[in-house]
């Protein structure tokens, strides 16, 4: 059987992280060839909250949150920690003190596909937290889980050290051995969009520019 | 077999759409006579944001977009492009590039039972969006759907050239020929609210306003 | 058959209210043993609402307003109207002029399983309001509800006086006869907390200061 | 504070019971003048099983089924165990064990706003349960609940002694003090049923029987 | 204003209507080029519902089942009632009585975006019903709806005459005007798949009778 | 890059599936500690189905299936096909056609997140097919997925190789490392049942059996 706790992980470097924070997450999804999008109901508690950092994986119980909390007081600085809280959506294992002792840690933010509580106070310090919806009803500390096992979040599979970007759009997780092409992609991506919004504001059009005339003619496309 | 792009359409005046645009979904909805309203859903991608205008109406296969830019080209100043994006909701047709784009024709606004993505951008832009959700998650671009049909979104048919009217509260939909008598009836619950909310300021009690007791009594109300 | 509206309720001291007002949904709901919670889907109409007072509840007809308005008109200052409007969240039993009427009477707030209507209007009113959606579509006055009967709200089990606290993170149910001791165990737990929060600002981890190793030791946790 | 299991209860008559249970759920929910029906999302396991005794209610914390094991443990013969699983709806409490059980004591059925499992197993023996979804996800035993409190289930407030009525089409909450009216009523309204079915099947027609042009007319309908 | 209830209306040849019922829903929806596909929780009542006939189109007000009763009292044998419920899921305005109604007059069945009620005695009874629950809870008869309008049912618009098809899969709705082309490209599908089935029965592969390896190759596909 | 299609994957004996097959997912879920339940929406496409075997799995991008057609072609007898079709569960990739080729080649099932449709017909095989919903909408064939590589399905990780145990009441997904471990495992929790099950016929309570009073009195437990 493999340990509850898989202590060393490997993380990317600390330039990959923050040159891939400064990308959008629906950029570098697209860049990577649309797949790591979690779903869209992982939203942050707060418009203009950003993650990016190596996940720090967490299977918990469902109601539980003893292996949360073990988990944050293991990850390192800039860790993001992500919980597979199964479908317990209405529970709510992350509070204030929680918060407290991941910003004080340095910690790179928290997501969850459960709830989370204290918004208000959370919000107040700053600190990223992305879940599914707020939930006020308490946890336990019974049964135990796992840490940096590959988990299943939001219908994506995230691997202990994968890239982990998040803003108001929702989530992408970036696989750890594909972090450097995705960022040239997204680069490139990027360069390539921001000539295409000179055009716009001079007038121009997405249709005419990438020609895709030529998509409908194909199908048959008529007009009266 | 009709047309995939119906390129002549009747519109209401601009002075309909301005007066209008004054009032709130809600009051138009009821003025109406309670017909019209979106599935409460579909919300403005932020707070404040308000919508008026003659709907340009687009089919589009699920998670295709190629439709939406040639409807976005094709479109006139103050249109309102409104999308049956079937039951997509995990999928992002719409970002920054068109946003652009439709601002910089003026149009008066999008509107999608699907998703968008790049929401702090476009809120940055002050462009007016109506969507189910965020998404990260891209469009391919191989098949053709239809515009300037009769679509259905929100669980309301809508047809080109009907007055889209949307707000923090929903979005109403004013059939073209009804779009006086709407402004007329509208109007005039306007001032009715007006008066009565200045009773009720004055400690005025709407129950007592309207007289509902004889409601409760005709169906044999009893209080202890 | 029991009345339509019972007219006399027993209520909680203004002192009370004032006291547990203070402290958060989250805490009271922990402190009281980790019962109350309505479902997270009630939400307030804008960040930063408070909501702290006796419920005066109204069992609504599907659709039907006309009990709602009763309910208004013979609320006491500083009282919670609870609404059971079953399962119908597409329609807005309470609007800008409900809401007029409830601030000048001086209510405490209003909780709806429904919709509300008017949310822009509302929010700069500041008056308190708790629903599951913002909806625009009508109601009518023709059928008759209860009165301060006990009601089912987001789960939740709510009797005439029990005390409605709700903020951010979701709403929690008091019965009235544990308000005293409520407040006591909250007063208790927010003082712990405190303690709890310096240590955690000093690089402390609430997995050690509560020893939680030991939970895990039971299970057999193993580490590689 | 109230103890955990309040242990002497009223219930019905069997033959109040035993005459309730020939009807179905809506005849009687229409017959109580439209009130009591739980949300229609819990339903029975398979089609065709029907429930109706004197509720004997559960509030089991989320994820955890010990009380439930003692609410069955002490509940009577004809009893119907009802549990307020809170929104849980992804964990299986009740399994073929459990009905193995209940149906050895001659309860009279099962329901529950979670989840169940065996569900073959507990279709095969004929034992009548009602519930949100089938899971298999597990539970703990470790918090304590409690039993014979109002309950909040399926957005009803069901107390103990209650008569639950469920069948296909879901289920109905008699309050105790209701239950001779209720028979009354639908033993009236069936009468009155049968005979329009005979004039139906005659080819007479429920809008000419019921004289319902008259509602139309009121309200200014208009052919063409 | 048009009038609530346009009484002449198009209708499909009987022909059409029996041959167009010997498809499946699937594969009309192919064959009219991937549209007209109603929402799948818009289910027949038991497995094995076949439904094929003109839609009699019905808006009715939320709650309001006395537009639908003048529905089926108006419409014509083989027609098949389409009711546009709004978003109300929760309500029952259809059951045994109704149904008795329907099938005396031999219509063709009965489509709901809501709920419906006596399921037990529908099934037993034979007449084909598609909604999207089931529910007890009681409707009023106090507001107008529309009849035979353009309606939006299951994201569909319908508009009276439009051939109604609905088998366990779903609902297709095909438009009145492409009734023949779609029977035509039915048929041309049905015997295409029927010599493909032949092929796989005898070892073929999907995959290699279309030739599906040269979309993957001009992916870039990779093996390993 | 790693390539699309992983060729060589390890696989369970047959005598291990034999076996586990035996097993109820419920069983070998609570033996196993808990893990591996897909989310209980993921249901047979008719009561009784079963399904074990390994899994061959797929990433589909959304709406497209070429790359299930490619699955199909390529899996071995016995192998279970598990398609992570994203969150698009209003797209039926999977029909008549591909169950006939796949029952031709005696896979042992399909999975999918998303939809199938020609229900009927595959019931009538007798293929075991699990998945959310049926959809009778089309999917397209333009962009390429991945095979065999660890995908999240139903909230689940699934690596290929993987034992997928699935029947009425859901699916469980056994590590493939994990096999003999949870089929031992299996095999002493039903021993260890049908004892308990034999003492519940004679009268027994699990509550007793188990000695839950125990619990119970450590959370101070109060009866009145």
């Amino acid at each position: 059987m493999s340990p509850n706790y898989i202590k060393t992980i490997a993380r990317p470097s600390e330039e990959l992280v923050r040159k891939l924070g400064k990308h959008g997450s629906a950029t570098v999804h697209e860049a990577m060839g649309r797949i790591g999008a979690m779903r869209s109901s992982i939203k942050p508690l707060a418009k203009g909250m950003k993650i990016c950092g190596p996940a720090f994986t967490v299977s918990a119980p469902p109601g539980d949150n003893v292996t949360i909390l073990k988990a944050i007081h293991e990850a390192k600085k800039g860790d993001v920690i992500v919980v597979d809280f199964s479908r317990i959506t209405d529970s709510g294992p992350f509070g204030e003190l929680t918060a407290v002792e991941c910003q004080t840690k340095g910690l790179g933010g928290f997501v969850t596909t459960g709830s989370v509580r204290d918004s208000k106070e959370i919000i107040g310090m700053g600190f990223p937290v992305f879940s599914s919806a707020l939930s006020i009803v308490g946890t336990v500390k019974e049964s135990v889980g796992r840490i940096n096992h590959p988990i299943s979040a939001g219908d994506v599979v995230v691997n202990p050290g994968d890239i982990i970007l998040g803003d108001d759009d929702g989530i992408v997780v970036i696989p750890l051995a594909m972090g450097e092409e995705a960022l040239a992609a997204s680069d490139a991506r990027e360069a390539k969009e921001s000539a295409v919004k000179e055009k716009l504001r001079a007038g121009g059009s997405i249709f005419e520019i990438y020609g895709y005339q030529k998509v409908l003619d194909r199908q048959g496309w008529t007009e009266a």
